[in-house]
């Protein structure tokens, strides 16, 4: 990873933002600049220097990981050292008033206000835009193949759920099943929490996996991902227990269609909310738009969740090397729900499904 | 659950502070108040009514699961929707100005500059005590009953680390069988990424399993814990692949008998700073306590870490119902680390350690 290079960028960055430094809090985005994989830190960059802070539990593992920085490991919360470190090397160095920019994202209100007690009045805390999501957003040669990775890693996981899903068996067995062959495959962990949404429940946009029986006949929602080397992958598919009625494979295929308008619809330069139009359109002419609930897709990286944010009112082009989720779905209340999900490259000319699972309806 | 009183306990906590009403955004109090288990959710409390925000994809799940409120499903998301029905709802209801106190340890800057820019200027947004996670300091006897039974799961699974924790495995392996092993048993998930840290990997107090081989001979530290209907459990042991030297069983010997101590200065009214200090002063002794790099314990309930802090500075005092860590550990970098750890409940007359597995160093 190329985190010299993406420090250098965003410093690069400050003087135009008017920034003097960032104060960098989101532990995704210290990883992506700095390389440190734990759960404890704060990263601080100014024009010409980054300093890495940690508590004590991480000091051995942040001084073999972090790549680029000084490394301080201070008693306190690492925000709170990097408060003091502040005051002690950055007062009145260059001019009345320090800008240093916070992640309004991530900040919480009161971590601002304690870190604006111990800094003196010279320093000023501004809001500062999402630079480093927005750098983000377009992956690089080598995060797209560790996202390529965690991808396939998953979709080789999809056979254990075609073995497991069988009527009488629970949700959180299949689950359970999914989650070892992940491990034991070379998964660091699941991306988010498994869901296996079988029969009714398959109505429930976000049915994780319970300790519910799997009926004898309907769909099964699944929906699951892995973290490889920090990158996360996030597959759907709906499979069908016993023979699909007409009904069922009509709603399956309705929901297979919009995902696919929604695919065709991703290249370069294409408003992000036009992608979502372009699933809903499909599955109104059916009268089916009202029951898809939720937004199209999301961009998949360090975390599962991640601009863009693919929905009406989103005005964000696609570019090339963003890395999206596709993921239209249907839910009658009480009833039943169809979700498919494949994860797409950007490309420079239109996209790639990096989700190499079929998408016909498969029966078990 | 006394979802209920809980929020009507709260209720007549408003107006001694000075609020109107409470914007409640963080999962684990919206749970904690109504019972709520998803991820898109919004609570606001006022003097005489409750009402629940979320968002389509969990429409059916809060009707099912939301006690005590009026369930409101937006199109945005709940912190909007919520934000929207206050200007609907609650505009020059009483007075002047409406207070509506904001979670200040968790609302972001960004998502209350937000909320401010749709609410007009009538309405304040004051930064309120932690009034939610003081009352869940105290868990009631069912969250205990809970509580105890996600301990007593994951000691039924300690067994089988000791049958998978052998030379040549690695640590990703061990947390697959255990994690597979956790599911089975009808762990909702695992409470945190679980460590499984091996040879000098154990002096990297947060050492994740790693793919790591374990080696012939040394310490593997494991800290793992579940989450059964909502509720963590979280315990450490550390045990020894081969004979271990004398030195080893000095160090094992140290960390225990510091952890004994710590358990033994735990009853109510003792501050939490002095449970720390006494874990330390026994390391103190053996000039092992500059390795000592964490704080004693935490409170642990819906989440896996919550207040009280048991560290050094904290003055909370114990109290019947706090259930607590007690987990010192001695970290020496480059060479080997132990950490013990239980889960401690505080009783009207001093503790009880729920943890049941045996703390003599085991051998593998």
């Amino acid at each position: 990873m190329h985190h010299a290079r993406r420090q250098h960028d965003l410093q690069s960055m400050l003087s135009p933002h008017r920034l003097d430094g960032l104060l960098i809090t989101h532990l995704p985005n210290v990883r992506y600049l700095s390389g440190f994989t734990g759960s404890s830190a704060t990263l601080l960059i100014t024009e010409n220097k980054t300093v890495f802070f940690t508590d004590g539990r991480y000091a051995t593992q942040a001084r073999s990981e972090v790549q680029g920085s000084r490394v301080v490991v201070g008693r306190k919360a690492p925000i709170a050292t990097a408060a003091e470190w502040l005051v002690k090397n950055c007062s009145k160095l260059h001019k009345a008033r320090v800008r240093i920019g916070v992640e309004g994202d991530h900040l919480t209100i009161a971590t601002r206000t304690r870190l604006q007690n111990t800094l003196s009045s010279e320093f000023l805390l501004p809001e500062a835009p999402a630079l480093i999501e927005r750098a983000r957003m377009i992956k690089d040669a080598a995060e797209i193949e560790l996202i390529r990775r965690a991808v396939q890693l998953a979709a080789s996981l999809f056979d254990r759920i075609l073995e497991t899903v069988r009527p009488g068996a629970t949700e959180a067995e299949v689950a359970a099943e999914l989650e070892y062959a992940a491990r034991k495959a070379g998964a660091d962990e699941m991306s988010f929490p498994t869901i296996i949404a079988s029969g009714e429940r398959s109505s429930l946009p976000h049915g994780r996996a319970s300790q519910a029986h799997i009926p004898s006949r309907g769909f099964v929602v699944c929906d699951f991902g892995v973290i490889l080397a920090g990158y996360c992958s996030d597959t759907t598919r709906t499979v069908h227990v016993g023979q699909p009625t007409a009904e069922a494979r009509k709603l399956y295929d309705a929901v297979r269609e919009a995902q696919q308008a929604a695919i065709e619809a991703v290249k370069p330069g294409i408003k992000v909310a036009d992608v979502d139009r372009a699933a809903r359109k499909r599955l109104q002419k059916q009268g089916l738009s009202k029951y898809f609930t939720h937004s199209t897709g999301h961009g998949v990286g360090l975390e599962i969740h991640e601009p863009p944010r693919m929905a009406a009112g989103q005005a964000e082009l696609l570019r090339p090397g963003m890395v999206i989720t596709i993921e239209p779905g249907v839910y009658i209340p009480g009833k039943w729900g169809v979700r498919i999900e494949d994860t797409i490259l950007v490309t420079e000319r239109g996209c790639e499904v990096l989700t190499p699972t079929s998408k016909e309806l498969i029966t078990v």
